[in-house]
């Protein structure tokens, strides 16, 4: 099968030219069919507040409101997506900025939960993935750029965990390519001891991902990274790598995930 | 040759959302293979108030700063691009909503004035509309959506005024379609007398256009307008309409504009 990168990169990264710009640079480097997934970073919560629109968090999670997603709608999708697109264009990858009401490529529904109403966030569809549009973009040598933006198909835009996009790509393209998913962000990996960069663990399998939970070492953000991770192992992708984002271009540099017991 | 619509809507339409979502619903019922660009109306000027952007005007001209491309980039790209494509998929319009700068679809360059610094004011390249990206997508029955962005290929977004946009991309495919270009805002057509909704002219021959703009009938804001459609017209486009945006669906609504001298 044809190899295919997915990578996310997302944290500060978002919020740092110069780290971007070196991302990027490496990213179009990469020869083989390529998905890029960006976060958002702290632009729109600047912009949230620059505009005087709150921040509503509920049990310290954030709740996504209308104002909340028209500014998300605004950063993710225009500023952030644009900005990588028209850069990635400069170093000759034919980038295509899309959320997921573009081509209809990612559908969603708004997230049920009975004790928090989070707002317009949007837990992706099963088989939500639209495949039969993102094939032909690559078949083409174009290289999809996804935003944390999905809709549900009514008219309505959501907020999606950009992490759980990447995982979801990787885990719907397995059908038709040998997947290998990045998640690079600006530490070194997964840290046995989250005050020492140096700390990276370099493998870790299933079995000592449920040690390192028990044993609470694992920080809370890594945890939904750490889990849509290894439910993409179990479906299928090839390898997965939480990495800096100046190393993807070091071979197994970072921390690898793998299948084995 | 298969027809192909391409849509212009802009003016107060951006603006209304009620006057928007009908204009969508009768753009939908457009069965032939269409492209949609639109404007952007006041929501980026209101957006630069609340973020203390100053509007700067040079002999009346707005120039767009560095901080005001950033806010069209949202404003265009972002909120009202996605707005419309999820609108538009509620309507089973498989809608991809561009930049120029996505897939390299329309490359421009900075405008040069040696009077005026426009800032990041882009016009198209000759040759700059990527027909070789677009037709694919049309003949996968995906409806691009156009904003307002343009971008160099050197990694540099730009404003490009809509109406070009919506020229320039019916010139470069008359090469493959027979083209109907549609301009819809929200007065009726050009009008003999400003004042009266009424009196709208229904034909504008090149001649008539001559002698309209000698005596001064035409408004100052219509007339790029005109002038992108008659260079439309010379081009090879079949039919061009300046219409409300009410009347997509009504045969022979607002104003024809034709060669014949």
């Amino acid at each position: 099968m044809t190899k295919l990168y997915i990578i996310k990169v997302g944290g500060n990264v978002m919020d740092d030219d110069a780290a971007l710009e070196k991302f990027l640079i490496d990213f179009s480097s990469l020869k083989e069919p390529k998905i890029l997934v960006h976060g958002g970073g702290k632009m729109s919560t600047a912009l949230a507040s620059q505009l005087g629109v709150s921040q509503k968090l509920v049990n310290g999670r954030r709740i996504t409101d209308s104002e909340t997603l028209k500014i998300i709608t605004m950063v993710y999708a225009g500023l952030l997506n644009k900005r990588i697109v028209a850069t990635l264009q400069s170093k000759s990858v034919n980038a295509i900025g899309l959320t997921g009401a573009d081509a209809n490529t990612i559908r969603a529904s708004k997230r049920i939960n009975h004790e928090i109403d989070f707002g317009f966030v949007g837990d992706i569809n099963p088989g939500g993935i639209n495949i039969e549009q993102i094939i032909p973009l690559l078949n083409r040598n174009l290289v999809p750029v996804f935003c944390a933006v999905t809709h549900d198909g009514q008219g309505q835009l959501f907020n999606t965990n950009a992490d759980t996009i990447a995982s979801a790509l990787a885990i719907a393209l397995t059908k038709k390519y040998a997947v290998q998913l990045h998640y690079c962000f600006e530490k070194k990996g997964v840290l046995q001891n989250t005050e020492d960069e140096h700390s990276v663990i370099p493998v870790i399998t299933r079995s000592r991902y449920a040690d390192l939970l028990a044993s609470e070492i694992i920080s809370r953000g890594m945890i939904p990274k750490l889990d849509n991770a290894f439910d993409a192992i179990s479906k299928g992708v090839e390898a997965i790598y939480i990495q800096h984002s100046a190393d993807l271009l070091q071979a197994d540099a970072g921390t690898k995930l793998v299948a084995t017991e």
